[in-house]
């Protein structure tokens, strides 16, 4: 089996793109929706992927969005992911988190049952509560670091002395004995995003909150690559998916990231 | 609609308990079990509820167990929720939190598509990731706060000077607003279990880990409830739901509970 980090490094050098869509279905938004109709989201995200699929280097479907639309969502949800091409990578963003065997019980849901690439997960619970997902050796790991949203002061800033999301980052760097770990770091910390790369030097960050929170789109990616200008995860959902050309807009927001990849 | 907090208080008098039941299924575990069949699921939890609803004050299914059986196990979980007899509270233990829109659709996923009573959230994320929730003014919403692992150590118990997890509990305080917070404290965080009780008044108290785990029972229930006896929801899964005969260990469980809950 190919590990995630490899896959990932491929879909990105093959489309040239740091790219990731989220694949956050709304029915509401979507024209010729039918009630709750999971055909109807698979069919929606069907367009996207056939659309989009040589200028990504991700998909991040959020398991919410499908859950909020019950067995059928979930149904949606699972047959989505089969229908990605195999060589680009799938995180599923499901920010999981618990105990020991109920951890390894949602490791399980997300890897062997739903076959997502790489998961999203919560550190709150501290690391036994991550190791069932580490364990997956070739699969990714997202652990949330600092996000975009204002609650982010609520805790993740709070100084221990060092702030808690530097603390989780520290964390991660050791936890990553199977080089399958990542991060989330919202857009819109732009200023913290370059500490924390600082701190986990080649690990794939994910960084969701350009364009609707208002993230700097160059400051997430002159920030957020590594040395080579790699190995960041600049997700953008609404904005792609509900476009009316989702093909024109990825290949327009590929190419501004591109012009800051390497300092442009 | 009866609010979650008269429909737990209403629960544990009717049947002079605290113990909640964690229906954390497991196939493995199931005898006559079909491989991976929702109805093994479904049928083994209707035995256990049969057997325990005059014993309970409340259920608590794990999501995690039910999603790693994938479609058929989400819908064994929507099937048990709705076996459950109207008048016993149903915790749905799933841990989420994600920013504004996507807990929004947790939210709805959790109580308007599985139309549980309460649900377990994670607090990393900060207000405005719970906020969603807590809109649901009839439902209750458990927010994590000391966990019973050990990865409790890695984040919950830095000090800002004060500990993380007391600044949780101290935040849930404030977002109380329409009476319906409660925490998730572990049974193996005794003397912790006592401030955190101090802070935060009558608030229900959902506490996991012991049995199995190693919390000392007359701890975890004496340090757990209210002024009046009240408020503390003892979790036990194993324990019960695999032994020979569930009804006499939940009768015996409760009983212990009750000898404590007055300071016996």
């Amino acid at each position: 089996m190919v590990a995630f980090l490899e896959k990932l490094d491929a879909a990105a050098k093959k489309n040239n793109s740091l790219l990731c869509i989220g694949l956050d279905i709304d029915l509401s938004k979507i024209p010729t929706s039918q009630a709750s109709s999971g055909s109807a989201i698979f069919d929606f995200n069907c367009r996207i992927i056939d659309e989009t699929q040589d200028l990504v280097c991700a998909y991040k479907p959020n398991s919410a969005f499908y859950e909020m639309y019950g067995l059928h969502g979930i149904e949606a949800l699972a047959k989505t992911i089969e229908y990605i091409p195999k060589h680009i990578p799938i995180i599923l963003d499901a920010k999981r988190g618990d105990i020991g065997n109920s951890s390894a019980a949602y490791a399980k849901a997300c890897f062997d049952i739903f076959k997502a690439d790489a998961v999203t997960v919560n550190p709150y619970m501290g690391f036994d509560s991550l190791e069932p997902f580490l364990e997956y050796k070739d699969k990714g790991i997202f652990i949330l670091c600092l996000t975009s949203n204002p609650g982010s002061n609520d805790f993740q800033k709070l100084k221990t002395p060092t702030p808690i999301f530097k603390k989780v980052a520290e964390s991660i760097v050791n936890w990553n004995k199977y080089n399958n770990c990542g991060l989330v770091v919202g857009a819109t910390q732009s200023q913290d995003l370059k500490a924390i790369r600082e701190i986990v030097k080649d690990m794939p960050i994910l960084i969701p909150g350009v364009g609707t929170q208002g993230g700097s789109l160059k400051e997430a990616v002159s920030f957020g690559v590594n040395a080579k200008g790699e190995r960041a995860i600049i997700n953008s959902s609404r904005q792609i998916i509900y476009a009316q050309d989702p093909s024109h807009e990825a290949k327009k927001l590929r190419d501004e990231i591109n012009k800051y990849r390497w300092g442009g």
